[in-house]
């Protein structure tokens, strides 16, 4: 059986297998990864002496021109990747989060081509209001600033739980801003990348070198890098602190974008009564986060923050929900919520579990009488959605140890300043959820709130039917929260074309800056 | 006699004299650092309890006044400065740089307040067109972006050259995003900081614990910060490159944002000769950066890149010029060049002139029959300008080790290219230049120079009459370089407000939206 392979300078690595890859539905092996070594170096000359200048001779708008023919492409086929998105654990609808949410990506990106350049390479960016910053009183000297790309690689280092959109939200703007990737998915999903990257290659559509695979361990492929290159590390705070300090990283200044799940809240507003709508669409909102890709989300609601009051009420209705949801092989029909990633994520979880149960009243789950719907699916990795209650929440391990699976713990507060206070325990969150119907609350709350989160969310029955979701980051929209969260920033719109790009003022006489941007000098 | 005082907590410390500091000029005693040991842990509280509440009173409009106010206090009381200007080697011209272009800093961003919200705290970024991003089909529901203060405290770390300024240009920008500042000067020049704070202080125009001042060391300053503080450095690469990876800043992945001397260069483009305007502009600009701040700025020009038939014409035009300049007392009107800012500096700086030689002939100095002018000067920090000329330039040790004091090396190149690869060889740069009257020439070197620059001059004969040249870091454009330079962003207009405020995207329906921004809903 051949291995999965690496896409390296220009090749496709691997005959021999090494680690077993498991099926997260019934424990079958599903792929090996392979057991050659790869030599970084040569990708990395690759993609500098054969990806770039290729890219190079593409502008901007080409470059959105080929992502949005990729993104087609991949639509065309997105059922192979179906196939063996289930053995991920996921289910249908989580699938298409991460499959259809990935040529999504690759669609918006293409997309913001309308606001960049009509041709060339370099960005002007200017001041407002342009085109350029007079530096003296007779306008004979002036400044602005463009942005160029870095010259360098991009590699993407990125997280089990989106094989696809993983890859894709960070390759759409670097390939854009004219930079090649190689990609590093986690190894215990990277069949589906591999499949992914396949298609890609098949395709036929972008330059070669712009984008390599590596399937196994990075190596010294980080050791080996250079000032013009950077480094995007989707997955645990943890590992983001190991690889954030790599000498050579911190050498050369190379830059290091983080984002790192973290414990994300939701809080239901003091203005929300059981009878409300909000009451409901706060419950669902909870129930979905923890269920959706089995919890499996770096933005996925871990701490539910209910008034007093209220905190009975949500937990039975909570409870409910979640005795409905149908888990089990995701791909039946009827399943709602299907396995983990792994039985070693199975293990890490009820690890977790077992120490936020410490101080906290299990409302839901807990493993007891749990069985997974499905044939043959006793040796996957399913793991039962449990909900927690802390009525003590002070000092609780949820604001500080994360269980990433179908796992979240309720709240109690009294006052909204206690709220904001509970929220801020998390130390910096990706995501946040405000549910409430009062304008003034909204207001008051949710600049405390922005302070220590990169995205937050105000839930009403106004927006509700076309609401996104809490834990769904956007292509238009800041992915990328601060403190535990990594301090990253990732999509946003061109921002993130700009984060991979060089920016450099520039000053001299109107006519020269008018030669270098493009722009008129009067 | 008593130290010099730290600014901590509202009130002055110190009363027992520790380290010595020396005057540049004549080696006197001007001043001690404190023996007593700080109490970081009460400076931060003090910023947290103090003068965060104290600043969230006001908005960005009352805060840029304040700075505005200040500027002029300030600037009416500059000669208080000067006078100790002149101990840290500086000429009065020198000083004006550092003195003047620090309240010029404080009115620049007071000015820019016309673009920042007129009332509150909270920055609506908005996308572009705004003000909010549709996300669904109806409109009930869309996104946007705020910018919020980050709610905690930024540790400004800064560099000797520049004891006023380089206080100031942090100060300015941190001040207006709302998050209290502690300095931290370099010791050797710290007397002429504490003059800085004093004279705020005595102001009376900041609100308490906006303003901490740290003279001497850190001690464990960085490992009690948390996830809503920042750290800027100005300084060595060494230097930042021990200080980012402080175990407590990568836990909590705060800022820390690096600006970093580096191997800045000059190029002489081939289309200059020796009859035109721009020859003479390159050979002032070359001989005006190293002697300025007697060679001591982060962005001053290490190595001049010129075409090879004209290196020995350039060498002899910048010897007549460097013949020409008077070093010595900087108090004298006739000096155009002072001392380096320490004893420890002239060591240095002669130490990295010895490793510079070593394959490089010397076109001037070296300092043999070099005498200062100026009484009593024997003990000064005084330093030859030393120009040298590396023939075969590339793998001079030029690209890669830097005197922090009047020293340039000349370098031959043919053909544009092997400039431009010369450019590169510093690994990233704060600052270049071109010299050049052929727009052709800089639309076709500027955006390959960019890659790995922060800021980028285009001199030619229009321009220079107003240029502000090669070395001078201005508010409205980006300060700061990639890869050597340390990878960070400075000034450049509102971008350094936003990077000392955190931005969260938002989501809602437009009400929510509206309410929280104060925007309208439309």
């Amino acid at each position: 059986m051949t291995p999965l392979q690496s896409y390296i300078a220009g090749r496709w690595i691997g005959a021999q297998p090494a680690q077993a890859l498991k099926s997260a539905i019934d424990g079958s092996t599903i792929a090996h990864t392979h057991a050659e070594s790869l030599d970084f170096g040569e990708a990395l000359d690759h993609a500098r002496r054969v990806g770039l200048p290729a890219m190079m001779k593409t502008d901007f708008q080409q470059r959105a021109a080929m992502l949005k023919s990729l993104a087609k492409y991949l639509g065309e086929r997105k059922e192979e990747m179906y196939a063996l998105s289930f053995h991920t654990g996921a289910t249908r609808t989580d699938g298409w989060v991460d499959i259809e949410g990935g040529t999504g990506t690759l669609f918006a990106y293409a997309s913001m081509a309308k606001e960049l350049p009509k041709s060339g390479n370099l960005w002007h960016e200017g001041p407002h209001p342009g085109p350029f910053i007079p530096l003296g009183k007779t306008g004979a000297y002036a400044g602005t600033h463009v942005l160029v790309p870095r010259g360098g690689v991009a590699v993407h280092i990125n997280a089990f739980n989106f094989p696809v959109w993983g890859l894709l939200e960070k390759f759409a703007p670097t390939f854009l801003a004219g930079m090649p990737s190689i990609g590093k998915p986690a190894t215990a999903t990277s069949f589906l990348t591999e499949k992914l990257v396949r298609l890609i290659n098949e395709s036929g559509i972008l330059p070669e070198g712009t984008l390599q695979l590596v399937i196994g361990g990075t190596g010294d492929l980080l050791d080996r890098l250079g000032v013009q290159d950077a480094v995007t590390f989707t997955g645990s705070a943890d590992t983001a602190a190991k690889l954030r300090v790599t000498p050579n990283l911190i050498k050369h200044s190379i830059p290091f974008n983080a984002e790192a799940d973290s414990l994300n809240c939701a809080i239901l507003a003091p203005d929300v009564t059981p009878d409300d709508e909000e009451f409901d669409l706060f419950v669902k909102e909870v129930a979905r986060e923890m269920t959706q890709k089995a919890g499996q989300k770096c933005t996925a609601i871990r701490r539910a923050i209910v008034p007093a009051g209220q905190i009975d009420a949500v937990a039975a209705k909570l409870k409910e929900r979640l005795a409905k949801t149908t888990v089990g092989d995701p791909r039946l029909e009827t399943v709602r919520m299907g396995a983990l990633a792994s039985k070693a994520q199975q293990a890490d979880v009820a690890d977790r579990v077992a120490t936020l149960r410490r101080g906290a009243e299990v409302v839901f789950g807990g493993g007891e009488g749990f069985a997974p719907v499905g044939e043959g699916v006793g040796e996957g990795a399913f793991f039962q959605p449990t909900l927690l209650l802390a009525r003590q929440p002070q000092d609780h391990a949820a604001h500080d140890v994360e269980a990433f699976g179908p796992v979240s713990t309720l709240m109690p507060y009294s006052g909204i300043d206690e709220a904001i206070a509970l929220a801020a325990k998390g130390q910096g969150s990706l995501a946040g959820t405000l549910v409430t119907q009062s304008a003034e609350v909204a207001a008051q709350v949710i600049p405390q709130l922005a302070a220590l989160h990169g995205r937050l969310q105000i839930l009403d029955r106004t927006g509700a039917p076309e609401a996104t979701g809490h834990g769904s980051a956007l292509p238009y929209l800041k992915h990328g929260g601060p403190g535990r969260a990594g301090g990253g920033e990732e999509l946003g719109g061109l921002r993130a074309v700009k984060h991979l790009m060089q920016r450099a003022a520039l000053q001299g006489s109107p006519a020269m800056l008018a030669a270098v941007t493009g722009e008129s000098a009067a």
